[in-house]
C-alpha cells in the first residue's frame, strides 16, 4: 500500500509540475511532500491539507484551486498577490491546455450560465444583489463597481472614479440638452454625474433591483429625477433615440454570440449620427474567464479579445474613434478595493461567513493579479456613427484644464468652419 | 434605328441613376439627354463625350470613370471635390453592390498585383519609382507621403509632418540608446528624426531603390549614417533584435492573408519584450480599395478593416494600448498635396502629359474625399509585448509641452517604484 500510495503521488507531483510550469512555487502536501520548480526561490508556499484537494487540483485546477482556498483546505503562505501574479505569468491562455475536465465544463457553464433575458436576470442577480450594505464596505462613496481613472498613481479612489466620470464625459464631449442612454448603470453613479456636470438628460437601464433602488432614490436626494430616469429592464429593451450610447462594466455580461445583437441595439438606440463609448474587460486574446470566478462569484461572465469586441461596430458602419487601454488603473482600483475589503474583513465575515471572506479575497486579489500581468486589459472604445459629426480635431482638449477646454471648443468650431 | 438607340438611352439611363443613388449630380451625355436624380440641387455636372464612355461607365463604373476622367472623355464640371464627396456618400461599401463585372475583375487583379517578393517589388517600383523630382513638387520638403499630424488646422503642412514624427515617437516614449526598426521608410525622413532627435539607432527597410538612393544620401549629409542604416529589401527580411517596431504608411501594401505573417515577423524583431507602432490606412469595414485606383496608381493597395488589422497582434499576445483615428488630418493632409499639385501641373505635364495630371488629380481628390467622408480612416495602433514594461501612466504626457514631459518621466518612474 505505501507504494502504490508513492506511486500516485509521483504521478500527481508531475501533473502539478506541468500546470505550475515555471511559477516559483512551492507547493506542500500536510502530512506528505513537498513540490517546487528547481533552482527557483518561491515567492510564497501553498500547504495542501489532504490527498482528495491534492487529486481534485490535478483534475480541475481552476475551481479546484478556488474552492479548497474558499474552504480553507488550501492555505497560501507568503504573499498572495506575488503568488497569484506568479500563477497568471505562468498560465497559458490558450484553453488547449487546459484539462479536458475544465474544456468539457467550461462548455455546459456556457450553456447553464447563458445570457437569456431571464438567465441574465439569474446572473445579475448573484453577484450584485449580494446587498449594498456589502458593496458600501469596501467601493469608493458614489458606488462605482468599475475601473477607476487615476490622473496619478497617488489620487485616491474617490478622486479617480470622479476623474473617471469626467474623462468618458469629455471623451465623448457632452454637451448640455443632448440625450444619453446608459447600458448597464450599476447604482446610478454616472448617470447622475453626467446629468448633473454636463446638463444631458439621461435614461438609464440596470436589471439589478438592489441597484435601480439605490440609484433611484439618490436621484431624488439630489433633485435630479426629472432628468435622469432609472429603468429596471435589461439593455435588449432599450427603446428611444439618442444622441450618445454610454456602457461602462456592462459588455462583460454580453456573450460574444450576442455582439451582432448589441450592436443593432446600439443602432436602434443613436443611428447613423450618434457616438457612444464601451469600457469594458477585455484580453489580447480570445479566452474564458476563470471558471472558478463564473462557477462562484460571477456567473455568465466574458472578457472579449479587443478584436472580438469590434464585431459590434462593424456590421453597421460605426468608426472606432479612439481605444485606450487602462489595464494598470484596474490593477489600481483593484488595489483600493482589497485594501478596504482586508480592513472589513470582520464585517463581512459577519454578514456572511469567513468562507464568503475567502472567496472574495481570493477572486479580488486575483483579478488584480490578471490586470497587473496582463492577462486582463481594461479598453474604452470611443465610436460614432457613419453620419456623426466630427468629436475633436485632436485629444489633447481632453488632457487641458478645463478653463482651456472651453478655448478648445471655439476652436473647434473654428476648424470645422474652416473644413467646410 | 431611332427607336432602338432611345431604348438604349432609357436603359444606361436607368442603370445610372441606380449606380449614383441619392447623390446631387446631373449627369449629361454630349449631343444626347441627361439624367439627374429629381428634386435635388446638383453639386456638379459631369459631361460624357460620347456612349462607348457611358456604355464603359455601366459596365465598370469604378474603372471606367476613372479611365474616361483621365483621358477627357469625361468632364467634371462644378467642384469636383464635392462631386467626389458626393459619391462616396451614396456609394455603398458593400462589395454585394458592385457590378458582376467589377467583383470579377477585383478577384483577378487580386491575383494579378499578389505581394509576392517580386510582385511587391514591382507594385512598389510602379509608385514610388516615379522620379524623387515628381513628389517633391507636392510633398512637404522632408519628403513624407504620409498622413500628418496637425496640432491645430492651421499649421503648415511641414509642420505637421514634422509634429506627426513626434507624436508617433512620443507614443512610443523612445529612449536614447534603443534600437527601432522600421518597415517600410519612404525616403528616409522619420528614421532620420528618430535618430536625431531621440538618439535611437535605427535599422529602416524599402524596397524603392531610388527612395533608399535619397535616404542614404541625406544619412550621409546629416553625418547619421553611423545611426540609420537604410536597407534596400523587403520587411519579410528584416533581421535582428531590436526594442521597437515601427512602420508608417506600409501595411496598405500587406495583404490581408499576411497578416499572421506580418505578426511573426514584428515577434522575430522584438519578442514579447518589445513595443511598436503601425500607422495605416484602415475602415471601418471590410472593403476593396478603389479598383481604379489599384489598376492604375497603386498596385496591391489594401485599407483593413480595424478589427481585421488586429489580427497582426492576436496570435503573439501583443496588447493593443492605444488607438486614434486621425482621418480627419489625411483629409487635411491631402488638401495640402492637392494644392500644391494644382499649382505645379504644368511641370507634372511637361514631366508626363496632361492625362497623368488628371489621373492624379482624380487620385489626390478621391482619396481625400474618401478621408472626409469617412468611406476611409486612418488608424495609429500602439502595442506591446506580454512582458514589456508599462509605457505610461495616462496619455497627458503625450500632449503636455517637452518641459513637463520630463517632469512626467520622473513621475513615471515614481508610480513604477510605487507599483513593484
Amino acid at each position: 500500500m505505501l507504494i502504490f500510495s508513492r506511486l500516485i503521488d509521483a504521478w500527481l507531483e508531475e501533473k502539478i509540475l506541468k500546470a505550475i510550469g515555471r511559477a516559483p512555487i512551492r507547493i506542500v502536501l500536510e502530512n506528505g511532500g513537498s513540490v517546487a520548480v528547481p533552482n527557483v526561490a518561491p515567492v510564497a508556499t501553498v500547504i495542501i491539507r489532504d490527498r482528495r484537494t491534492l487529486a481534485e487540483l490535478c483534475i480541475d485546477p481552476e475551481v479546484g484551486f478556488g474552492d479548497a482556498y474558499a474552504d480553507g483546505r488550501i492555505q497560501v503562505e507568503g504573499d498572495l498577490e506575488k503568488f497569484l501574479e506568479a500563477v497568471y505569468e505562468s498560465w497559458p491562455n490558450a484553453p488547449a491546455a487546459r484539462s479536458w475536465y475544465a474544456r468539457l465544463t467550461s462548455k455546459s457553464m456556457d450553456l447553464w450560465q447563458a445570457n437569456t433575458l431571464s438567465g441574465s436576470r439569474r446572473n445579475i442577480h448573484r453577484h450584485y444583489d449580494l446587498g449594498n450594505d456589502f458593496y458600501k464596505l469596501w467601493l469608493d462613496a458614489q458606488m462605482l463597481y468599475t475601473c477607476a481613472y487615476f490622473p496619478t498613481p497617488s489620487a485616491t479612489l474617490e478622486e479617480a472614479q470622479t476623474a473617471k466620470m469626467d474623462h468618458v464625459c469629455r471623451k465623448l464631449r457632452l454637451q448640455p440638452g443632448e440625450t444619453v442612454v446608459e447600458a448597464g448603470c450599476g447604482w446610478g453613479a454616472l448617470s447622475l454625474h453626467m446629468a448633473r456636470e454636463y446638463g444631458v438628460s439621461v435614461k438609464a437601464y440596470n436589471i439589478s433591483h438592489e441597484q435601480i433602488l439605490f440609484a433611484r432614490e439618490r436621484a431624488r436626494q439630489e433633485g435630479l429625477n426629472g432628468q435622469v430616469e432609472f429603468i429596471e429592464d435589461d439593455y435588449r429593451n432599450i427603446s428611444g433615440k439618442f444622441d450618445v450610447f454610454m456602457s461602462v462594466g456592462m459588455l462583460e455580461h454580453v456573450r460574444a454570440d450576442r455582439y451582432a445583437e448589441f450592436g443593432e441595439i446600439i443602432h436602434r438606440s443613436i443611428g447613423d449620427t450618434g457616438r457612444g463609448l464601451l469600457h469594458f474587460i477585455g484580453r489580447s486574446q480570445e479566452a474564458s474567464f476563470s471558471r472558478w470566478i463564473r462557477k462562484r462569484i460571477f456567473p455568465g461572465a466574458n472578457a472579449p479579445a479587443l478584436r472580438r469586441a469590434l464585431e459590434i461596430f462593424e456590421p453597421r458602419n460605426y468608426a472606432v474613434l479612439d481605444i485606450e487601454n487602462l489595464r494598470l488603473h484596474y490593477a489600481k482600483t483593484l488595489e483600493h478595493w482589497l485594501d478596504r475589503f482586508e480592513h472589513s474583513q470582520q464585517q463581512v465575515a459577519a454578514m456572511y461567513d469567513a468562507r464568503f471572506v475567502r472567496a472574495w479575497r481570493l477572486y479580488l486579489a486575483g483579478s488584480m493579479a490578471a490586470f497587473r500581468t496582463g492577462s486582463l486589459q481594461l479598453f474604452q472604445v470611443v465610436f460614432a456613427g457613419s453620419r456623426s459629426e466630427p468629436l475633436w480635431w485632436t485629444r489633447a482638449s481632453l488632457y487641458a484644464e478645463p478653463e482651456i477646454e472651453i478655448e478648445k471648443i471655439d476652436e473647434k468650431k473654428r476648424w470645422m468652419h474652416a473644413m467646410s
